[in-house]
Formats: C-alpha cells, structure tokens, sequence
C-alpha cells in the first residue's frame, strides 16, 4: 500500500519536476517523409477533396463562419379592404373581417348559412340524430341530451315541423339549424379584396429591424401604398395582397374555397446575411394551403355565430354558419453574421478532418507499396517489453541509434 | 531593419521554393511501437469506452448523424361541440365558445357571473374602495377617480343602496357589480363537451407535411369522427377531446375549475425520424395546466364581457363575468433526418476524442512503466539549442543518424 | 485482374493479421523536443492565448458546458384595469380593451372617431374617390365597383350632401364615414390604466416551471398585487404595468401614441442558468415599439368595428374607427444546464485548436531558426522511393539506422 503510494507520489514529483523542467521546451511531432509519387498523388488528391468539401459545402454553402439567429421577434398587423355588393346587402370590412383588431391571423367570410328567428323554446329534433326518430312519446326519454342532439328531450313526439314524420321534442333555440338554415350564394367579389400585412421584426442578438414596407415607399404617395397590388415579379413590395392572387399562389380553386372555406398561410421569409448591409435583407413570400383537403368531411373552414336581438321582448338571434378563408400570416426569420467561434469550430474541424487523409494513406502505403517493410520499418520503431538493461556501453550506444525494427533490436547480438 | 526584411523574405522563399520541391511528397508521423501488454490493455481499454460512448450515446441515442429541424409551421383548427342545459337556458357552442374562429386559443364558459340592467349614471361606490366610506359630503373630492374604484365622484355622500351606511357617489355603470352581480351554478354539463382539433403541420426544411387526422380515418363515415372521443390507448387518432378527458389528464378536479376557471395546454409533439417513413410520424397529445395555482387570488381564468341592448331609449348592458377554460394548443415539433455534415463533425469529434487516450497512456507510460527512461528515449529526440555545426564529414554521417537521446549527441567526441 | 484481386486480399489478409498480432501495442507519436528558448516561448505564449480563449469566452462567457434549450411553451394571460371618465361617458374594460378573452395580445382603445346611424342605401360617393366627381349621370358607370370607393355606383350623378358640387351616388352604408365622422378626443386618461401580465414558462427538457408572479407575492393581501405598479427598480416583481409606463420605457409619447396608436412589444425575458437553484430564473421585461414609424400613414394602430341596432326596424349600425394601443406580449427564454456532450465537444475543439499552435510553431522554427536544417534533419526523416533493396547485409543494416536526410541516404556508397 504505502509503496503504491510512494510510487504515485514519486511518479507525480516526478512528472511535475520535469515538466517544470521542460516548460520551455518545444516539442514537434517527428515525421517520416516519403519521397514516392504515387502516394503523394493520392495524399494531395484525397486534401484536395476533404478541403474543397469545407470550402465550398461548409463556408460557402452553408456559411459555417457565422453566428445564426432564427425566429425573429415579430409583429404583424393586417387589414382587410374591399366592398362587395350581395344582392342589396353592401358587403364592407367592418361585416366580412373576424378578428376586427387585425392581428396575424383574420378570416374573411366567403359565404353564410342563415337561420334567423331563433329563440329558446321546444321543436322537433333533427331526424338524423340518433333515436330522434319516434312513433309515440314513449319512445323519446324526457331529460335525455343526445351528444350529437341538440339539446333535451322533453319526452314528447311531434311532427317534424312541416313533413308528415315525427321525431323527439327538444329544448333548444328553435327551429334547428337543419331545417331552417337558408344558404346564401358565395361572394365571389372576395377575390378582389385586399389584406393589407404589415410585419416588423426584430433580431435581438444582431440589433436588427426590419419591416415589410420600404422606406422609399413612404415616400411616395399615401394613395400608392392603398391602390398597389402585391405580385411577385412587379410588385414585390407592395403590401397589399389579393385573396385571388393568394388563392392562386396557394394552388387552389377560388370558387371551390368559397364552397368549403379553407385555411390558407402566407408566409414570410427573412433569410439575412447581415455580413452585407441590412438592407439586403428583404422579406418573400409564399402560400400554402394548411388544412389537409383529401377529404371534404374535415377540410375546410367555418365556424358559428350569432347576433342577438331584442324582439317583442324576447331574446331572438340570427345564427351564422360562416364559410371563409383564414388567413394565417406565419413569419420565418434567420440571420447570420460572422462570428469568431463558429469559424474557429469550422475550422478546426476542417483541419482535423484533413488529419483523416493520413489514415487512408498509411494504410494504404503500408498495405500495398510497402513490400519490403522499408516504409513500415522507418515508421514504426517498436520498443520490446523488456528493455536491454545491461549491455556494454559501445552496443549500448549503437543500440539507442533509433533503430525503427524489433527485429532488428532483438538481433543485436549481445 | 532592411536585414530583418531579408531574412523574412529569404525565409518566406526558402519556405515557397521547399515547398514546391516537396509537395508531391506524403508526410507521415513517425510512431513508436511499445510492445507492453499492460499498456496496450490500458490503452484498448480507454479507447474502447470512448468508442462506446460515442456510438451508443451520441449517435444511437442523441442521433448526432441526423440534420435535424424544430419548430415546424403549425396550423390549428378548433371547434367546440356540445349543449348544455341551464335551467331553461340552453348553451350552444355558439354560446360558451370564444372567440368562433376556431384558432389555437379556445375558451368555453363554465360558470357566469351576471350584473343585469347597467346603464350610464351615478350610484354608491363600493365600500371595500379606499376612502369610499364616508359620513358628509365633505368626504368625497369631486372628480376624483380612484384606481381600485368604478368611476368619477361626483362629492356626494349617499347611502349604499338598500343598506345604513353610506359611501361617495360615482358616475358609472349602475348598478356596480359588487352589489348587483347574481352568481349562477356552474354548468358542470360541459364536462363532456368536446372539442375538436385539427393541426397540420410542415417541415420546410425537409418538406413533409403531416396531420393529426389519419388518411385512413378519412375514408371512415363522418359518423366517427363525429362521434368518437380522443382516448390515449383506445381512440389515439379520434381528434375530439372530451373537457373532462383533459382535465383529468393534467391531473385537475373539474368541479374546481369550473370554481375558479383556469389554463390547460394541449400539447401536441410531433418527434419524427424521417429516415423512416413519414408515415410513422405520428403525434403524441399531453395536457398540464398552464396557471400557477398555489393561491387561488392569482391563478384561475376569466374574462368580463358585455351584451348591449337599448332599453326604452338608453343604451343598457348586461355585464357578464366569465370563469372558464382556456385551451391553449400547443405544437412542438422536431424531425431529424441523415445528413452528411452533423455525421462528420460527430465522427471527426469522436476520431479526435479517442486522441484523448494518447494522452492519458503516455502520462501513464512515462510516469509508472517507464522506470529506465527507455519509452521516454525512444519517444524523445532532444535537440539542443547551440547544433554542432563543425564537425568533421564522417562524425556529421554518424551523428545524423536519428539518435534519439540529447545525451547521446551531447555524447559525441568532438 | 486476378492479379490485382490477389493482391487486395492479400494485402488485407496481411493487414489482418498484423492488426490482430500488434493490437495490444500501444502507439504513440515519436516527439523531437526542441531545447530552444526562444520556440519554447513562443510556443508557450500562443498555447497561453488558445487556453484562454477558450476558458474564458467559449466557458465562463458563452457556457459551452451547457445543454441549452430556448423557446419555452409559455403561456399568457392579461387584463386591463382602469376607468375612465370622457364627458358624460364611463369607459372600463368591458368597453376599451379587446379582444376580452385576455390572451397574448390585447389592444385598448385611445381615441374613436363614430359614424353615427349608418344604414344600407344610396349616397353621395367620396369626392376624393378617383372619377366619383361628376355633372351629369352620364359620367357616372352603372354597378361599376371602385376599389378605393365606398360601394356599387347606380348611375346617377347626385350632390354630394350639403356641399354644391355633384359625385356619383353608390349603393353603400350611408351616410359615408369620409362625411359624416365624429371624432371623440383621445381618451388621456388611459395613461394611468394597468395591464396585469400573468405568465407561466416551462421548459419541457428539464422539466422547469416558473412564472411571473413570486411565491412571496402570493403570501401577501390581494390588495397587494391589486394596488402596485411595475416598476424596474422598486416593483420588479408586481404584474401590473402602467400604460404610461410602458409607453415611456418604449421611448415613445403617450399623446402622440392617442393620436395615431400603436403597436408596442412587451418582452418578458427568462435567461435561466439551471445550475444554480431555479429561483434565480427570474424575467426581466422590456419594452419596445413594433410597427415602424417613420411615416405617420402607415405606422400606427387602428381597427374599425360596428355596434349593431334596430331603428325603427331598419337595421342600422354605428361605425367605430378605433386608435388604441395594442401589446403584444413576447415571452423568450433560455436555459442552460451542465451536461457532458456540449463539454466533451467544447473541450475536445479547445484540445485541438492547441494543435494549431504546432502548426505555427513550426513553420516558425522551419524557416527562421533552424538555420542549418538540424531541427529539419531531426524532425523529417525522408524516405526514398526505390528503397535500395539488395544490399549486403552490413550496409542494409547500416542504412537502417534511422537516417534523416535524403541526401544522406542518398549518399551511401553502393
């Protein structure tokens, strides 16, 4: 035990006394140089493509020299403009925009399903309701509520409202959504509404502000901001974007969203490389349905609601089943700028990655050129288990002369 | 100065001219071989856990071989389904939903507050206000609005309402809630309310496009999906969650939500391999209640909100104060796929990693197995500061044979 | 073919077997320590700068020991409080703040500009409208719809209200908003209203919940957490901010604010450091302006929204066009805790960058110290490429011994 110790004790004197003593030392790795050609071919063609691989893949493509920052701070304001005419109703945002206080997602409705005169009291259930369908009382359970009904059953049966069948009595707001519903045609003028999106964001770490807008524009007339049109290609900085153009963008059928409704997301795009100036980085935009539309049944948009009015004393509303387009303005952001640590990570993974190169010619030096164990022999300078302790000083001073080959150690005769 | 500059240039030509005249040749480490069986155990050893760490760890486990993208696009649809009865009030969706549009926030009413008939007026402040009690007329500041009160005194001293005492009057809804608000019972029906939940979501990195409605589910008749409820062993793809499902699974009694409201994220994580098929990219649901609840004055949920009417002339509201659930859909998501770049910095890391071994076994070496400097010999080429330079031709040949020790060149007869 | 065939094999029979014979050796690199001062001190000095780059930036600054996780599920919750008195009008939060359900974003009204008693019907269009000035019916087009109007033209050129001059008469909501707005003065008092900003964080990877509200608050009066006001210094941990606050930590004027509205962000930050107790992890808030405001016409906030209401059986509307204040409350996080991947990868990056300094180092010695190619004698060990094979014996031996120089080798007599 105390011997152990001794020697770990001593071992560590050791090594603290003679690293203090070779502090200023320098030590370099010895190298063997192989004057052959053909593995010199392939050690360089093998740099050439490691290096060629960061260069180009790593620094340039994926810019592996900058700090990145991804999801920007942002604010997105929107407003919906346009009027349509429907019939003699006159169609204006204040009607057609939910949400009216315009944050990143409003909907606009496309086309409504009436039941108006709605009031609390009892009528006839819907017939497709399960066991709604009835011969007499008894076959109706008084206080039941039916999940997919829509309310309780008083426990009588009546006529279903003007048909010849009968179905349970309810407590509801009567007459049922079913029977009373009155479709409006769609509004097809909705292809030229407008939403107006104003998005600003902000990179935190970098201290970038971005909006949408540019600043030229500002300049310019109040009256071309409110009159442009967004389009890709002639103008791409407008704010305004048409549902039509939307639709369009979105690969999907105007006509058929006003039937179904439908969720649409406008996405924009910062990709900024603030290694240039900021005000390279602009915004794009794309569009993209995001209700999965392989089957009607659970595509699509809508939702209920109701406006409520006093008449003759009795609450009474309008229930609305509004079919729409919900626009979801998603905002993608990432920035980069150099940035010392990941290039000094890029690039010292790039050199080690080098290092593996003299892997593969090593083995294959060692396997394929080497036939007479020449390169091997200077490469590897095995040192036998038992060092030759005692020998004469003249071998002994022949024998340190770094011979590279056990073999060789061993044969020195002694 | 100039001396100087010449000697960089000459050096920096010297560099240039070596290395164009060498280029072509391979430069390989020279390795010294240690034929000791506890050393090479040692070392096998070490490199052995690091090898294991780094394939089962980091890329089994962590999938360090994979590109990987968080956060997908998300797009949540919600509906809430269900009639409940109160009394002779009967509650629609279109009643205790808010807001309709079905976005990733939902709330639903569990149990309302009512202050009926508030009109625009004067009337007593409540007596809990600081400074509202009071005696004479003297005690209240006209046009004092205090921040804890309802409204603007008017520096009258009136009785508070049907009681003896009295408090400042104010101009502001009338009556105050504190006074006339009725409390009706919770509507303990909407424990099985269900809401419905359709999230899509996309990788844009990795273009897939996934949703929570399985295809297959589809082809089923809307009756199922109408019908079913979410259920995490028996309906996992059912995307209607029934209130109390939820609540009992973030571990909350209904019956005190429905006291005092609160926050219930729905989480939906979507961890997807895309090395397999994006078909096996399903989503896991959890809830956890989002309010901290350790005193009730602070955790809990609900809103104020009015319905206006016009009663003989005046603008009236009913005032409603709202406890309920707020739902807050969350989505999270994270997809890895094989890449090339993360799998070479992993393996790059790890091939440098296992240098580490080196280190520790020479320290090990030189220290404890090393007792006559024989390793450290063969390892070491000490070259001393002053080379000697003169010597004669034949001394110079033997003396640049690779001798190992600076004692030994030290050694050489001059 | 087979030839080559043969010689794979073989050569990886051979590497086999000599992997399998050899792999209890222990390798390690042959070093050549250079007992030169001035090498040692430079090399020293650039190892001192590596190390401390890397102790100092990569893990006390930037922790790079840490596993980080960002973007925590959070979840909001806020609500306006504060009355206000305008004219005859008592404005609390059922009437300034929407939307009422208190979720991230909440808007509260500053000043409204009302449309009074608009009905469906024909008008005079706006007079700024392009082409909607006119003399005669004929310079009016029949259901044309202009995009900037206010509806469906009828044809016919009518006067414009009380003025003398004629524009096109429109199927519209009349009166139109452009003639017959009333603008309210900005309600000021607005500064003195509190938002109560309730948020709960977790971080899902270490499994971390923390909130807003301190425990010890929780301990204290209701009256407490009802009557305090934000402040950086003295309230840091009291929920309600001040509007007034706000608009003054964002560097903006709250009257100028009222004129025009707008959008401020409302940060709450979390920088957790996981290592110490969680109760550290506390938010700090900032505040800053979203919607740029570099022009007055498209900076600000604003939303339009109707009151409905029956006129003598007509429908009718009052159109509200709102200025107000919207918060939109950005929650960030980030939390760091100690975990082995990042500390191995950190520390292995920092071991090899130190590799770098050999890189240097040697070139250094190479080209400037190593004026009689000693060190390069010493350190490159040149290998012919027709290693001289049939050899007597003596000589093979001879030339065995490690020589460094090629034109040594070269220049043993044959």
């Amino acid at each position: 035990m105390s011997e152990a110790f001794y020697t770990i004790v001593m071992g560590l004197r050791g090594f603290i006394k003679e690293y203090f003593h070779s502090f200023w030392d320098y030590e370099t790795p010895k190298v063997m140089v192989v004057k052959n050609r053909t593995l010199g071919v392939i050690y360089r063609a093998v740099q050439f493509l490691v290096i060629t691989y960061f260069i180009w893949y790593v620094f340039i493509s994926q810019k592996a020299y900058q700090e990145t920052e991804s999801r920007p701070d942002s604010s997105v304001y929107t407003r919906m403009k346009g009027t349509a005419v429907h019939g003699d109703d006159i169609l204006d945002t204040v009607e057609y925009a939910r949400p009216s206080e315009g944050g990143d997602v409003i909907s606009t409705l496309l086309r409504r399903e009436f039941t108006y005169d709605q009031r609390q009291g009892t009528c006839a259930e819907y017939f497709n309701v399960p066991n709604a369908n009835c011969t007499t009382d008894s076959d109706c359970v008084e206080g039941e509520v039916d999940f997919e009904g829509h309310g309780r059953r008083t426990g009588r049966c009546i006529q279903y409202y003007n048909h010849t069948f009968k179905t349970c009595e309810i407590q509801s707001w009567c007459p049922i959504e079913e029977y009373a519903v009155v479709r409006e045609p769609p509004l097809v003028e909705a292809i030229n509404f407008t939403v107006f999106i104003r998005n600003s964001i902000h990179f935190p770490k970098f201290k970038v502000l971005r909006g949408n807008i540019k600043r030229a524009d500002y300049r310019k007339t109040k009256r071309y901001l409110n009159k442009c049109h967004y389009h890709e290609d002639t103008e791409p900085y407008c704010p305004n974007f048409r549902l039509g153009y939307i639709a369009n963008k979105a690969r999907e059928n105007f006509t058929e969203l006003c039937r179904t409704g439908g969720v649409i997301g406008v996405f924009i795009n910062w990709d900024c490389n603030l290694d240039l100036d900021p005000s390279h980085c602009k915004p794009t935009y794309s569009f993209r349905r995001l209700d999965l539309r392989k089957d009607e049944d659970n595509s699509g948009y809508y939702y209920r609601f109701a406006k409520y009015y006093n008449k003759n004393g009795v609450e009474s509303r309008t229930l609305i089943k509004a079919y729409g387009i919900r626009l979801d303005i998603i905002v993608h952001g990432q920035a980069g700028k150099f940035s010392p640590i990941p290039t000094i990570i890029s690039t010292v993974t790039a050199l080690t990655s080098v290092g593996i190169c003299s892997i593969i010619c090593d083995w294959i030096m060692l396997t394929f050129i080497d036939k007479n164990e020449v390169y091997s022999d200077r490469k590897f300078d095995e040192v036998i288990k038992e060092p030759i302790e005692h020998i004469p000083t003249e071998l002994s001073y022949i024998s340190s002369f770094g011979s590279n080959h056990s073999d060789l150690s061993e044969g020195v005769p002694l």
